[in-house]
């Protein structure tokens, strides 16, 4: 009732503080959840992940270690995307995204190019085009992630930029042969929704 | 092992989709955790808000109601601390920010001169300030927010900008002299410290 004394055991403490901290969690969380129902992953670039899956187990020969590089790859682009999405990228770093944009769109039609052209693959210009998305993917990310994500950056394209990987996987006598007809169809079609 | 052949039901099930699922939730509610930890309301503004809800009971005679304008000040002032610390607003909104800083540093400095010097109390003038921070409010929101939390904004001014609040928080004569002094304290600390 009211007039209760008001003191620390008593039944009217109000503490701003705690409400407001109750307050932040339950909205931060809320806007988590919102946020997830956009997923920052379309399901293209996943086909195209699943595939790159696949080709670096038959490279690998290593489950675990294919799954580690895949799960690196999806991390780092998670973080860039919320990154990208929460605005936090200050002017200069969005000039780098674009330079990166436009670096990964060469990148991945000459991903194509390279498929599509009979004997036109070229393991060394394809990897120095990998290595140069990867400059720009820590440089982009320079101020804001962990040395732990850094690894992870160099993982990933150490991996994907290797000419033995790349010979694997251009390789006109393997295997993966079906997996790059895959990943170039999902790269055609990012290209053509404007993704990539 | 290796060589397991890849089935629904196998070991060797890998979903790029899932994993950036799963990746995405996880990384997002860490960034929740960790923007928690910088609360949005500091310590002088809880104070503040602590001493605005003893005399919003004091004036209603009810605990209840009271307790629910406190919650729907905090969560509106968290949700906009939110949207400006994710840079969600745009270049238009970044202006009626500015405005909005301006009147509510216009509106501080009005309630403590009112309470420091003697017999310059106005309550419509005061009233008025509030009402103008009201729409400033509304405004800055206007994109970003529901109806419901407009419906608090107007809950929230509609009591502090009220005249007979007002002057139930000034009276010479009443028992709310030691917590409009409190406030007015904090008032000149966030002043000082650039908060307001």
């Amino acid at each position: 009732s009211e007039g209760d004394p008001v003191t620390a055991a008593g039944p009217d403490v109000f503490s701003s503080k705690n409400l407001a901290l109750q307050a932040q969690k339950k909205i931060l969380s809320k806007i988590a959840s919102k946020t997830v129902a956009n997923m920052l992953i379309d399901d293209t670039s996943s086909e195209i992940f699943d595939e790159l899956y696949k080709v670096t187990k038959e490279h690998t020969h290593n489950k675990k270690e294919a799954h580690k590089i895949m799960k690196d790859l999806i991390k780092v682009a998670i973080k860039i995307g919320i990154l990208y999405r929460n605005n936090q990228f200050n002017q200069e770093e969005i000039v780098i995204v674009e330079k990166f944009r436009k670096k990964l769109n060469q990148t991945a039609m000459t991903i194509v190019s390279f498929y599509e052209v009979e004997y036109t693959f070229d393991r060394n210009v394809l990897s120095k085009l990998l290595h140069e998305c990867k400059d720009l993917v820590h440089e982009l990310v320079q101020r804001h992630l962990t040395p732990r994500t850094h690894g992870r950056i160099n993982h990933v394209f150490n991996h994907f930029a290797d000419v033995e990987f790349l010979s694997t996987l251009y390789s006109l006598d393997g295997d993966c042969r079906p997996n790059l007809k895959r990943i170039c169809e999902g790269i055609n079609t990012l290209i053509d929704e404007k993704v990539l």
